[in-house]
């Protein structure tokens, strides 16, 4: 991790890139029309998004902790290993290298966007949405996404992401709770995620698209907080 | 792991209540209806279970030795590396923190039970259940899947789960036994993983739930520790 | 390691015993009826098999090198790496493994075999057979398979496969292998692990079997042997 | 890495055969008919390529830097870790190595091409070729996966692939872009594994095969060189 809080906003700013450029990507790959991964599932999906966070991880920890996520930089900072100062700061910047993955798979696919007729498909590649709306049990299974997600980063890496094996360790647990808990919601549990490319949608010309649901948008950035604040409250609880 | 028995028992529940949340939670989004994951099928089941068992020795390990299951408490203490006097209080924090990820998963797919119409569905979220009902032959596959784990945990690791790659490895044998062995009863392998999400059953409201079969309750119980014991005695014989 | 040879032989006839009890395993989950991963497919096998030998190596690196596999043995001794007097008893020892994985398979799946009537599907649990029958082509790609597997194992571990990581890279490089070069033969490339279980199938009063396809079983015995001799001849070579 | 650049071209060629061996002898397992892997699909293509490079990456270690892919070697050339002048003999000897794994695949699957009619699948398992043919957009496709994966390799590993973990971590990569965006043109990302085995495909005698659509072949070498060259650039600007 660098000092300079500038190279460390731009080591955020390029591992969410790769987050979403990659998370988003296995999502388009496996849901657009013609594309040659068409109908893979949900297994491709789990294991895509847990080598996605792999990956960006792997790609900001020369320069930054690798938070990649609004909800994780917030626990890290009610766990004591992070400065409150800096939540703002990085929120923005994962947000913003979540706005330039969503721009970056649209390009990548601009082909398959006009195949692809049905709109909530292609909303579905930059945001999440519920498989059952039902807004209060939406935003539950965020925070419990979530909760899962920053106690486990804490527990096991003591809040550093990115030594050794640690890469690693964080994609096999984003894996396991897109197998386990993200069935509900397409587990979003990471607001930058979900709020960059859901931007990237809005104001891109994109070939049938429909609105951006913005409606659901403040279930994957509430959710994710309050689990990731909760996450790390009862980290710091435990002796 | 720490050396008060208390909070060494506070991981065995925290870390069997991961195994079980995220272990239930992949069967329930491959099974639920409407969930994103329905029809992932058996290998998103094996990969899951396998992550799920990582992710819990991971989560447990900074306070306790991460057996997670009864059958393996009771095959350390046979293999002399464990106290026989923590068998019964490991296994009761164990089945504790599994009653907890069962009512946890209940919640998290709150708006699926009552989607999904078909009672066995709903059953085999929380507990396994036998493909062809035969209690010996039942009985016996319990006992062969455990055996395997036992015996492996002990040659692999030494009865050390928590160093290095090991929670890694742990898991990568859970996916194979469940890819290889999981075919016949769903592969409890752990009294605590099958009863404890059970009583969940038996008590929560959940819709369109039937009876928790009871009658087939004790294989998945006494298959793994008779299986477990065995697997040690036979690493105890080897030079 | 252990000096003794008989506690060698031990350690390879348990390790076999692991790989050919999951390997063959896997293909009874995803093929017999009512299994709960019937239909799971190739993905499932040919990760199956992986683990399933990762597991062996683990299962006997304390007491042996963990060839678990004779043209693993004779390619070793080729190179220099394994004294050639060692070479026929661990085949010995390696085929009786295999023989007793068979014999457990068919205990565990007990009650699937007399729902599963057609007799290929059921031979195929216990030994490979050819996609499309040629000998002489069929000869050449269990040829590849072991050329690829012993000059590959040579190259990355020297000949020492239990060390650190590498009973993970030998499972990767299995798992490869059957992705890619599988869909011919169903990948023996060790006489061991076919020959071992096919004794298995003939012995054993296993329902609705036939008969054992003894006309194919010198394919997976001399082409591995054949493969393997010439890619520790190619290792060799190599400066 | 060896001194001798004669020995570091047969690494590269060693290590590039075993690549594109593994690697189109995966999609030849899925796609040709009658194999056992047919049906597998793009999971087992995207897992099965990122094992395919790992597995090239460790058979060359021992000789060569491992970049088996002329993209690679220009990447490295413009970041200042490899000599200008290597970059041509590198290229020719990854080539050569792909065309050698095209032949091999052609034999090893030989009684497979005359059952399969289609050649569009017969050239799909040698060369790459668009989903929706439009060069423009296929060459960015191809140029940002290329972007993505030197990007990604100068910053992982600081253009050391073959250290420790890194062989695992670079087939990690390479999965990681296949699921999220290979799915546009079945991302050859490098030239060698598209120009060597179509060269191949063009001079066997395939049963069934067609033409070898050389008008989209200049789109796999300059995409990823392109793509390769501009993400070197991008490292470069980094402090």
């Amino acid at each position: 991790m660098h000092d300079s809080l500038s190279l460390q906003l731009l080591g955020e700013f390029i591992g969410t890139f790769i987050l979403v450029l990659l998370g988003d990507g296995v999502v388009a790959g496996v849901s657009l029309k013609k594309s040659k991964a068409e109908g893979a599932g949900w297994i491709a999906i789990a294991i895509g998004w847990g080598l996605a966070v792999t990956l960006g991880v792997y790609a900001s920890a020369f320069l930054s902790p690798a938070h990649l996520n609004p909800a994780v930089s917030l626990g890290m900072a009610i766990a004591g290993k992070f400065p409150w100062s800096s939540v703002i700061p990085y929120s923005i910047a994962q947000i913003l290298g979540g706005l330039l993955g969503g721009i970056i798979v649209w390009i990548h696919y601009y082909p398959h966007w006009k195949e692809t007729k049905d709109e909530d498909t292609i909303r579905g590649v930059f945001a999440t949405g519920p498989a059952i709306r039902s807004y209060g049990m939406n935003f539950i299974s965020e925070l419990i996404g979530t909760f899962v997600l920053v106690f486990a980063l804490l527990t096991f890496t003591r809040g550093n992401f990115t030594d050794g094996l640690n890469p690693i360790v964080v994609g096999v647990l984003i894996a396991a709770i897109g197998f386990s808990l993200g069935g509900t919601t397409g587990y979003a549990i990471n607001p930058a995620r979900d709020l960059g490319p859901r931007i990237a949608h809005a104001i891109l010309p994109i070939a049938n698209k429909g609105n951006s649901d913005w409606a659901y948008s403040w279930v994957p950035i509430l959710g994710p907080l309050v689990g990731g604040a909760l996450g790390a409250v009862l980290f710091n609880t435990i002796p």
